[in-house]
């Protein structure tokens, strides 16, 4: 889709923050079989002005015809385009606790094409067992082992104290992206990028709004 | 501390999202035994810009003085009060999976004062398993026994297809803060605040990023 290329390289954060909600939503809509679609019904199903909708789908090229709405399968298609989710990615688990494992399980994931094909800890007692049919290694094999799978992205799951250590291997691989539940602001050197995953910070959020809402 | 109350309600969203970063950065520096610390110096540390940082500050009272800094025991305090966390929540878990059993044993919670007390889940395969030693009971149950608890926020962690009749079951009862883990835009009832927790999103985003970083 030639269309769009020289557009995309002005995307403003607020609307690559929008993108994936889009992308969502419409997978939804197509599934319930809706094919096309007015800024102004999009506007009311996904809860953004429809200005807003149109002006975001104008950084992607032209596919809105007035008096005829968006075609749902071409935005699918692009806005997957755009995102990246035109190719499978292999995925490594680092932290093999709780939320190590509720992540391996996690089918969302799976069916946008995020595949988990290793899982690592540092914790002897751990290492030979079986999450969701993938043995847990040794960080000792790390390195080796995300070069010969072929990985493209880090979970990284381990606890506070263990997460710079797991930082220094990680940045000793070719990986150069992770997905970050650890609490702590980390520091990569340049080149990898972190999606942080602040789960403690969203709670406090959420404890704010619950007070102010009481006291209305 | 009554110096800040006038200023509290001006308090904007930007802000709120900085709070819990901030309330994480002072715990820690504490916890290194930094008891006082310019605007400067914690600028460096958590990466807003000193401007910013007494900008943010001003809306609580005044903290600083110059030359001399902030006390960094004061506004942990202050900033923990404004969150909310100058008490205990209970919580209630929807949704006894790999997900729910996850954010049932994360440390990190409960060391903030969010202490699960509840788990719930439709599946009669999992009703009366334990989970963090917290037997999993029926929603059946869930109106009359999380009121009999006093709870006060849901982690919500069903799949997409249960999320609907939890969230109507949530409605009936008294408990006006929810956690949402399910990757769907919520619509609640007036007066229940959401938080939402949307992995796919992020992931999404991430993905966005590592293509956006591969071609420069």
């Amino acid at each position: 889709m030639k269309r769009s290329t020289m557009k995309k390289e002005n995307i403003s954060q607020a609307v690559i923050r929008r993108l994936p909600r889009y992308y969502r939503h419409l997978n939804d809509l197509l599934s319930n079989n809706i094919r096309r679609i007015s800024s102004k019904e999009l506007s009311r199903s996904i809860g953004f002005t429809a200005s807003q909708i149109r002006q975001d789908f104008n950084h992607f090229g032209e596919f809105g015809q007035t008096g005829y709405g968006y075609n749902v399968e071409d935005l699918i298609q692009e806005i997957g385009e755009i995102i990246g989710l035109n190719r499978d990615y292999k995925v490594a688990i680092v932290g093999a606790g709780h939320l190590g494992t509720a992540l391996a399980n996690y089918q969302n994931f799976q069916n946008m094409g995020f595949v988990v094909k290793g899982i690592y800890d540092i914790d002897e007692a751990k290492i030979g067992d079986h999450i969701s049919g993938i043995e847990i290694q040794s960080m000792d094999e790390f390195v080796s082992d995300v070069r010969k799978k072929k990985i493209d992205i880090v979970y990284l799951c381990t606890n506070k104290n263990g997460v710079q250590q797991a930082v220094s291997i990680i940045e000793e691989s070719n990986i150069n992206a992770i997905f970050n539940f650890c609490p702590v602001d980390l520091k990569v050197k340049e080149g990898i990028v972190v999606e942080n995953i602040n789960l403690v910070d969203n709670l406090l959020a959420l404890s704010y709004y619950m007070k102010t809402s009481h006291k209305q």
